[in-house]
């Protein structure tokens, strides 16, 4: 199974495409979508949906896995702000029929590296050691990303699969 | 000048499309999509977002004035859930090229009433009035997003003209 892991935010959105062969997992590709900030709120939101479409189309992923966005956020404007690129996310996913798993940024460093208060280094040098990679993806984003496609992949190959 | 108004709700998202002749306004259209909420997120977006673009296909809007979320809410998830509404309408004007303009439910209501602080249905009548409509729009999302139209309206033809 094919399986697109997102990490949503306005300023840069990383995303990451893994193959789950019978339990081995395969990196096909990683990257991030950094609108220019400079240009009014619909054209970073239509950026990154663009880029988006392009990965699902060039990859055809069957689901993809994207961040909750957490309850953290002090002021509401943020919370906003975020929720506008994690909806042109979503778009482009309903646009192609894929189904869309939200996981909580707790249980994908939970998953990865079995604690769910783990650090960016951690979750990078397990997002590394999990999918056997040559070198450590950039920015945090992308390892954020391949955490949550590897996440999903966990929890869709479990047999008692559950999820939230 | 074509403007259409714009009132973002996952539930419901009304919509209202005025022409500003020589700074008299002409209702051309004004209506409401409700997705399914049975449906998952992504979906609502979707049908949002494709909502919103027939619309302006149809219509042309030279500018879109949309209503900025406000940050009255208690909790961050409401804020983000709305902000995915939002998205999908941002997202289909700059598809279009259409800029859009945010002004606080305040303002539009000070716009419409000369009274930042008025009802819904001092808002209806208003809008009802300023338009010289045979009935009033239901529901009051459409009401809303005539209101935003007329806001934008106003400031756009304002000789000193501020976009806040």
């Amino acid at each position: 199974m094919r399986i697109i892991g997102v990490d949503p935010g306005l300023n840069r959105t990383g995303y990451a495409v893994i193959d789950d062969v019978g339990g081995r997992w395969v990196a096909l590709e990683g990257g991030v979508c950094q609108p220019d900030s400079s240009e009014p709120l619909e054209k970073r939101v239509l950026a990154i949906y663009r880029d988006v479409r392009e990965v699902l189309e060039e990859y055809k992923p069957a689901a993809m896995a994207l961040e909750e966005l957490h309850s953290r956020y002090e002021f509401p404007k943020t919370a906003i702000l975020m929720g506008h690129a994690r909806a042109a996310v979503c778009l482009a996913a309903a646009e192609f029929g894929i189904p869309v798993v939200g996981y909580a940024p707790s249980r994908v460093k939970n998953a990865v590296t079995g604690s769910g208060g783990a650090s960016k280094e951690q979750v990078l040098a397990a997002v590394v050691a999990q999918l056997g990679l040559a070198k450590a993806p950039k920015p945090f984003d992308v390892a954020d990303a391949f955490a949550l496609a590897i996440c999903h992949a966990m929890v869709a190959s479990s047999p008692i699969a559950r999820v939230k």
